[in-house]
């Protein structure tokens, strides 16, 4: 049987990464086979252009050039890792995914969705994850956690300013209501492990 | 007053780069301001990638990152070099250009004409050569030219096997015949200054 594919989505700081370990080690409690995961990056080509997307100057790639590289890094990871660890009957967590790409460069950067979406057809059969989890949290609350975070300093994108980090936050609010089947917008406040129970909780009808 | 724009194309071997700057040189002493560039590359993000296209085992992309890879870099290489030259009044030689995206991944690698044309307008507009010269050498001629090149050692995509070249050289035959507007074939075979005489008869109605 084909595994489940969950992407975990939202700005900087709103505890992505953190939810991803969480909600892992609380599937494999459950005896599931999971693997973790995350974007840009993922597979070893990926990984090799998440460099290129994530380190540099401000203005190193024009919004065209950034979206293509972001579909290129996807279309590897999931042909390298995601199809065939799905087909192996394993659950897929990834730290974001397509969704990410539609709110940054197709909102925020102005690319648009639907050719955000023609890319994601061309490059990667249009995969959709099975649920994609949205974590909310005001963007003071997520500011202060990034910040805490290892090192602390942003990256490439997340160094993006206010105006930015609004248009992508913005995005993310119209793409779960557009696609209320496959998203579930979860209140990211709280300490970690109230959140990660909100998280089960949203992906309940699949256990 | 726009420049113009030429693209030279053809298979490995068949005297591109060679003709590129005899055609810049003869262009030149006609008084014309040329830009000579090439793909992947051309830019200082696009070269970055072509690193990535051309190094490394013959696996490392899948045909479909490979195709976006190759859009990134085009969309780097057209905003940032090929574009603003051209509305600076210059004339902008380059190396490869789409139509080898069409021929190689879109033929030979089976992505298909459309998804390169689809790319192309998403990362660049769709912008298009005034004029695409295709360089035709039976294969063994241009073999024999490709090793006797400084090193002579083939790049990642160079080195695939004779069936995938023979793909690409139909794939730029049918191109030649559906955009016959845009394409001069050009007999590549005998010395370099005859081949450059045919390419300035190729271009003369814009001299
Ligand atoms: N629920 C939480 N309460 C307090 N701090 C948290 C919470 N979740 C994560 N953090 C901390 O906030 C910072 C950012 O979390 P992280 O998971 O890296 O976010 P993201 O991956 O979404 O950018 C980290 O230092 C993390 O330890
Ligand atoms: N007309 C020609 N006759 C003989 N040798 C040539 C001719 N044109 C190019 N060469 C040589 O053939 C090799 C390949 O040419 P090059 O311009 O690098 O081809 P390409 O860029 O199309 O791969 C080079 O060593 C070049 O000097
Ligand atoms: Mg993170
Ligand atoms: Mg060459």
């Amino acid at each position: 049987m084909r595994g489940r594919f969950i992407s975990l989505e939202g700005g900087e700081g709103a505890g992505k990464s953190t939810q991803l370990k969480q909600l892992a080690q609380s599937l494999r409690a459950r005896g599931l086979d999971v693997v973790e995961t995350r974007e840009p990056g993922g597979s070893r080509g990926a990984e090799a252009i998440r460099t290129l997307l994530l380190q540099g100057e401000q203005e190193r790639w024009s919004p065209r050039a950034e979206a293509l590289l972001f579909a290129a890094a996807r279309a590897d990871h999931v042909e390298r890792l995601i199809s065939p660890a799905l087909e192996r009957g394993q659950w897929v967590l990834c730290d974001r995914f397509l969704d990410s790409s539609i709110a940054y460069q197709g909102g925020a950067g102005g690319i648009g969705k639907d050719a955000i979406m023609e890319l994601h057809r061309i490059g990667s059969c249009g995969l959709l994850p099975d649920r994609t989890l949205l974590l909310e949290l005001p963007p003071e609350a997520a500011a202060a956690r990034a910040r805490q975070r290892d090192g602390g300093e942003a990256d490439r994108i997340g160094a993006r300013n206010a105006r930015y980090h609004a248009k992508v936050a913005a995005a993310f609010a119209a793409l779960a209501q557009a696609e209320a089947d496959r998203f579930r917008r979860i209140d990211a406040t709280g300490d970690a492990d109230q959140v990660t129970e909100r998280l089960i909780a949203a992906i309940a009808d699949f256990l």
